[in-house]
């Protein structure tokens, strides 16, 4: 019913359901909250039973019918999965648990304590023991974790018409359909043919005939930040997963894709500013967590703070006898660690999303270290004009923009070089550059300072 | 032929293409080179030819079939798309520009010069210049500029046999085939049908019994992000636009959404570490533009730390009896900005990905306090200790540690107020809040210090 719609954005509509289904809750019109939820999307009753007092949000997602609710419950976050998991008795759960897709339900399983994990395993049917065992068996951020098994697969001999009788009886139990997979007797996996060019082709023609023969895919034990980057790079709507054997296991999405990809940037931001990412909504963990995830890097500020600071204070009759040298001391670290976060941050985004591509570490480095002179040369220009408006001495206003300029080049190329190095230790750029990269200019950059300054100023 | 991939990733078989072809080329053996790129993805050839001399990318290119060419071109990055346009012949490129979809053709146009641009669109068949005309009416970033006109549209007395005919005669000028749309006989959006459901259908239903008619659907002039946030919400493979009347004009599709999720992320990942984000790879820009999207955000530090040095250079009677303060100034003003980033780039991270859902922002602004209270009660302990230990004057380790605390509270409460000012004066948070956050916390900082510290030690 588009025609009804234009004067609401989807926000206002979810909030409106939420808010509805709030009063209709409390007043106690089940019937009324049950009506509400019929026309809208299984993503925005989810949403709507999020918004919900905890107390409310068991009875809200009891109103739905079975088809839905399992719909409903794969959208939720997962706190909020395991919230309910808890409220609900032991048939509920083992029949909304056994109809979500394997994927699904090992990514909820990751979350859960490890007993209910093994009680709800023993009451799956067996099909679906199966399939979430196989997935549990990968390691966690692997091809073989996100896959789903359920795809169709077809042999060369199909027909057309075959395939298209064949799709319409798997249609209900597959994750996609518009993709079909060809294997020989060993399931290996040896085409691939998409439902468009199905739908295009003659019925007497076989699968052999117009499947792709050069597949791309992925193994079990492929990242999956690089099946994320293949789905991106071709285009693909979902990309097949094959064992050490080259047997066909299981598929992934473009929609679990999506996920992935916004997922490690967030890690990516997270890392970036010094906050652990665990996976989890760090709005919906509580405050200790919230404490933990970003203490840790303040804790290593803390030290090389410690590290600067002791060499400021062995500076301390330099300081006595020209005091004015501590007002540079913000401007040099604060810039030096500005320019050195840049040059990693463009560094470490650059190989993640291969806009690196071709170039090499050397050509990189040494571009970043140009950038770093130019931007010194700017800056130490006016940090110079400024000190000395600020006090009148040329020898330290020309220290300190002599110092800027250094500290400029030296953190250009430190902060580019390092998520090099990490990456060649196979250490996630992101996550170990930032401290190393800010320890590095601030205690180098005071070193660097202070000895300019003695050699300028004679002292 | 997957049996034969197993021992290279798709990465190496990527170099190994572009080594061959260049060698290829430089003896040039264009046979040769024409053959080994027939096997190869278009993707794959794409980023071959980046990485191979500019003088030869042109060569390369022309190797390639009409088909082939079309695809190749749409997968380069755009600063080579414009390159190779101006070696071109003025037929060779009509050829190109006529075959590409409209969308990347949109984007293209957006990258070249103007006189260059309406030239083109001259020469272009009518229909296709109709359609990029439509694109490039609409304002970059909104659904309008990126959607495809190219959709198969249906009515709703179609029957199933009739619209399965009508998709294999389209299939070949349409961008997906997987989502079918149903419009009235004003083109107004009345319902949508998934390629699934066609295919599970009798022949003789007709659409309008299977369809669906709660579309999910944008306007032209929704943001980008809005949308590629509702296909990755809903897991959609496409989404429908519509303009004022409710008629539909377009789609988005799936792969465009993953490039934008892309983008965005990489453009906040920029944005908190002060480079500016242009849609250009910065790899692939001059070292003066680089120069440029990076120099702002030092000189808006520069200018802050002309404040505090200002502040530190007020309090220099104070330095110069006890120098000793200054060797905390680097500890203090780089816990708070860091803090203070940690609390806005969970925030601002938060408003992007809907993470923070249905939290108010005064109660996270309040959450956020609570977690600066505990970080500074943490680290201000510490501080005190250290430099007790450092340099022995408890009244100095005690100003340390209370100055601490209170940057800590500030800088959160800073660091996750302003996200939410900036957005509610329409302003991008990513791009505003960092300057913002580092200024205030600097300069509060060594305020605070100061004061405290005269306090404690009586001075």
């Amino acid at each position: 019913m588009p025609a009804s719609l234009p004067d609401y954005s989807r926000q206002e509509l979810r909030n409106l359901v939420r808010i509805q289904l709030q009063s209709l809750l409390e007043e106690g019109d089940f019937r009324g909250a049950k009506a509400i939820l019929v026309p809208v999307q299984s993503a925005d009753i989810a949403e709507a039973i999020e918004g919900l007092p905890e107390a409310m949000q068991a009875i809200a997602f009891r109103l739905l019918s079975k088809t839905e609710a399992i719909e409903v419950y794969e959208y939720l976050d997962s706190t909020i999965q395991q919230a309910l998991i808890e409220e609900f008795k032991r048939q509920e759960v083992i029949d909304i648990v056994d109809q979500m897709s394997p994927d699904d339900r090992a990514r909820l399983f990751d979350e859960l304590p490890a007993k209910v994990v093994s009680r709800l395993l023993e009451q799956l049917s067996p099909e679906e023991r199966r399939a979430t065992a196989l997935l549990l068996g990968y390691e966690a951020g692997t091809a073989g974790r996100i896959m789903t098994p359920e795809y169709i697969a077809l042999k060369e001999t199909f027909t057309v018409a075959q395939t298209l009788e064949r799709i319409r009886s798997l249609s209900p139990v597959t994750e996609t359909i518009y993709y079909l997979y060809v294997t020989d007797t060993a399931r290996r996996l040896t085409g691939i043919l998409s439902l468009r060019d199905l739908v295009t082709a003659q019925p007497h023609q076989t699968t052999g005939e117009i499947m792709i023969r050069d597949v791309v895919f992925v193994h079990t034990d492929t990242d999956q930040e690089e099946v994320a980057r293949l789905i991106q790079r071709y285009d693909f709507l979902a990309v097949p997963v094959v064992d050490r054997e080259q047997r066909l296991v299981g598929i992934i999405t473009v929609d679990d894709v999506i996920d992935i990809i916004e997922q490690e940037a967030t890690e990516d931001i997270y890392a970036l500013a010094g906050v652990q990412a665990d996976g989890d909504n760090y709005f919906q963990t509580n405050l200790v967590t919230v404490a933990r995830r970003r203490v840790v890097w303040l804790l290593v500020l803390l030290l090389t703070n410690t590290a600067t600071g002791s060499i400021i204070k062995s500076q301390e009759s330099l300081l006595s006898r020209l005091a004015v040298l501590a007002a540079f001391i913000p401007l040099l670290v604060g810039t030096g660690g500005n320019v050195g976060a840049q040059s990693s941050t463009v560094v470490i985004r650059g190989l993640h999303t291969d806009e690196i591509r071709t170039l090499g570490a050397v050509q990189i480095v040494f571009r970043e270290g140009i950038a770093g002179l130019i931007l010194g040369t700017m800056l130490g220009t006016l940090a110079t004009l400024w000190a000395y408006w600020l006090q009148g001495n040329l020898s330290v206003a020309i220290a300190v923009g002599a110092s800027l300029l250094a500290i400029s080049v030296l953190a250009s190329v430190a902060g580019s070089t390092l998520p090099f190095i990490f990456r060649s230790l196979n250490l996630d750029p992101a996550l170990m550059s930032a401290p190393f990269i800010t320890t590095a200019v601030d205690v180098l950059g005071v070193l660097i300072y202070f000895n300019i300054a003695r050699l300028v100023l004679g002292m």
